[in-house]
């Protein structure tokens, strides 16, 4: 039976998992917090540092297969797993590139992959001293940017003093008209497939992140570029796995790539419900070396997170439960976790309905509804 | 956070856990077998019989809510945890009516329910000498009746020496047109819900289970008749749960009950790809007490068990997942059961198409892929 090891035990790893566990495999997960989701339902749980070299070769140097659900994970240990014969997805070198947003945008512009222009600077300071900058502009510390860390809006000279003390990119920003996203999966032999585009729907009143929408709205020409833009993205990434392309629509119609994530994604979350093989089922399959699954959608999906509410710290809690679960067609996944923390992501709700009216006034009522609080 | 105790940890429970992890809730499992495939992965996991009166309170005392994935369980136990305030799935007076295939057969007759006509006989032997016997007749032991085990088929007075040595029931064989069932569930509230009939389709060449087809064929009338009759049946119960409902459908369209399983059962396996709500989260609902799940189809599904293969025992193996796999719409489901023996349940297979033709030639491949065996 194949021996299959995960970088993260997290709600990623934890979805994952669920769907692991109807395969002929073994399941190994290696995470630094012991109440990690994963933790109790793995068939091993390792607890240790996923950054660290030798925590990493010595969780991996018995297993067949490692892969990942977070991306800040030591990349030489995964080199030199690839280099025993052990398989890793994905690939070491598609993860270097991801890993570092400076690689990443140089990896863009030398494939032909439309993206932001911009410059890097290794030293931020030089910022000050350049010359013909066009604010407002980005700036995105190269390594360990995550869920929105590591982005600075820069709107014009009087904010270099907010500038993160980082090397960085310096990015144009996108004349949005709205973010979608592409998950894409690639098999070993290089066959590639994508999920319909997924939209960003933001709530306007808050402009904040209202739910994804798949499959998006969009004009099929739109999506069609869109989907294309993935796979060329994968296709140059070459490596098996599972990627979640972020891109900008912008008001002029053209498409550019935001960034790419190396893993199972948000993004891709209402997969599990809507569509024949979920990304967790297509994360496996790439581990396995098994043929890819149907990205055929059963149904239209909505996605909305459940976050810890504000002012709420503490052994978490989800509130009315059973008043989310009467709303038709709403699916719950809590991922386990202990403790709640303003902004945390404690779980999510799909919502699944043909008729796109219906599906809207549906997650209206879910956030509506539902609260992630901390146990009085 | 609620706590959940399940009797049984095999397939059935492995299933349920699959689904339960999304939830916030924490699982126990009691399974005799130290390998039952929930063991490594349930909350917390206990080594001990469920038919034993002790150990079946100890486990459940500490616990909210008990369900079943197994029939043959100390129901003293369970009325004893009812009595001080535990949640009970199902009642244990509806399973001790179960259990008792005697005592379900009276409770047909007295609320009406179409069933087979029988007579009991606590001594079997009095068969014997009893007049106006008209064969062909099925002799079911009362008890521990399983998977078609405690079944005789007595074809005349000279198969009277071949009769199980058990209180049993002597039932009138159907004419039968063919066998369908419905999965049925109830709330604590009394609400119940249907999923549409499944239909068990028969390889006519070897006379055996060809696959499990969901929705049935049938004509409306008959499906919603069977529907109608399962919904008598679990109203009559009087208890939450999930129940599958198995119904002959005689030649003249007469539709009888041949038994209930309090519990998922294999009838209801392919709502887990083809349903919004499965049969594994609806047994989740009800020991939750949360709003029952839609039992609304997304696709036309069948099921094919996975059994394991004459001639092979010993460590379970599947051979040419693979291609399988690239069947078009197939899912595995593999029970991680450790040793593989002739006829055992090692898993199953999925297969969702809503072309019916298109389905059958897609089964047809999967029953000429796939084998478990011993590994070598």
């Amino acid at each position: 039976m194949i021996k299959i090891g995960i970088l993260g035990g997290g709600q990623l790893g934890y979805m994952f998992l669920q769907n692991a566990l109807q395969y002929p495999c073994e399941i190994s997960i290696l995470d630094p917090a012991a109440d990690a989701p994963c933790a109790l339902h793995a068939h091993h749980f390792v607890q240790g540092d996923f950054k660290d070299y030798e925590t990493v070769v010595a969780f991996g140097k018995d297993l067949d297969a490692i892969g990942i659900e977070i991306e800040h994970v030591n990349v030489e240990a995964l080199r030199y797993l690839k280099s025993i014969g052990k398989r890793v997805v994905p690939d070491p070198e598609a993860l270097a590139i991801i890993q570092d947003k400076g690689i990443q945008k140089e990896f863009y512009v030398n494939n032909n992959i439309p993206t932001a222009p911009y410059f890097g600077l290794d030293n931020w300071e030089d910022l000050k001293s350049k010359q013909d900058i066009n604010y407002p502009i980005f700036q995105k510390s190269r390594k360990d940017g995550y869920d929105g860390k590591g982005v600075q809006f820069l709107k014009s000279e009087a904010d270099l003093d907010k500038m993160l003390q980082a090397p960085s990119i310096f990015e144009t920003p996108a004349d949005l008209d709205r973010e979608i996203a592409v998950v894409t999966v690639a098999d070993h032999l290089g066959n590639i497939v994508t999920y319909p585009t997924v939209e960003f729907v933001i709530n306007e009143e808050y402009n904040l992140l209202d739910y994804l929408l798949m499959p998006s709205t969009l004009p099929k020409e739109i999506t069609d570029r869109a989907e294309q833009i993935a796979r060329d993205v994968v296709k140059a990434l070459k490596s098996p796995g599972v990627f979640a392309v972020e891109l900008f629509l912008n008001k002029d119609q053209s498409i550019w790539v935001n960034e790419t994530a190396s893993r199972v994604h948000n993004s891709g979350h209402s997969t599990i419900e809507a569509a024949y093989s979920s990304q967790f089922d297509q994360m496996l399959r790439t581990l396995m070396q098994l043929p890819l699954g149907s990205t055929k959608l059963f149904t239209t999906s909505a996605m909305v997170n459940l976050i810890g509410a504000e002012g709420q710290t503490g052994q978490a809690e989800i509130e009315n439960i059973e008043e989310l679960l009467t709303i038709p067609g709403t699916f719950l996944h809590w991922y386990a976790k202990t403790i709640t923390k303003p902004g945390r992501k404690m779980g999510h709700v799909t919502l699944v309905n043909d008729d796109l009216e219906q599906l809207k006034q549906n997650i209206k009522q879910v956030n509506a509804t539902v609260k992630v609080v901390a146990k009085k």
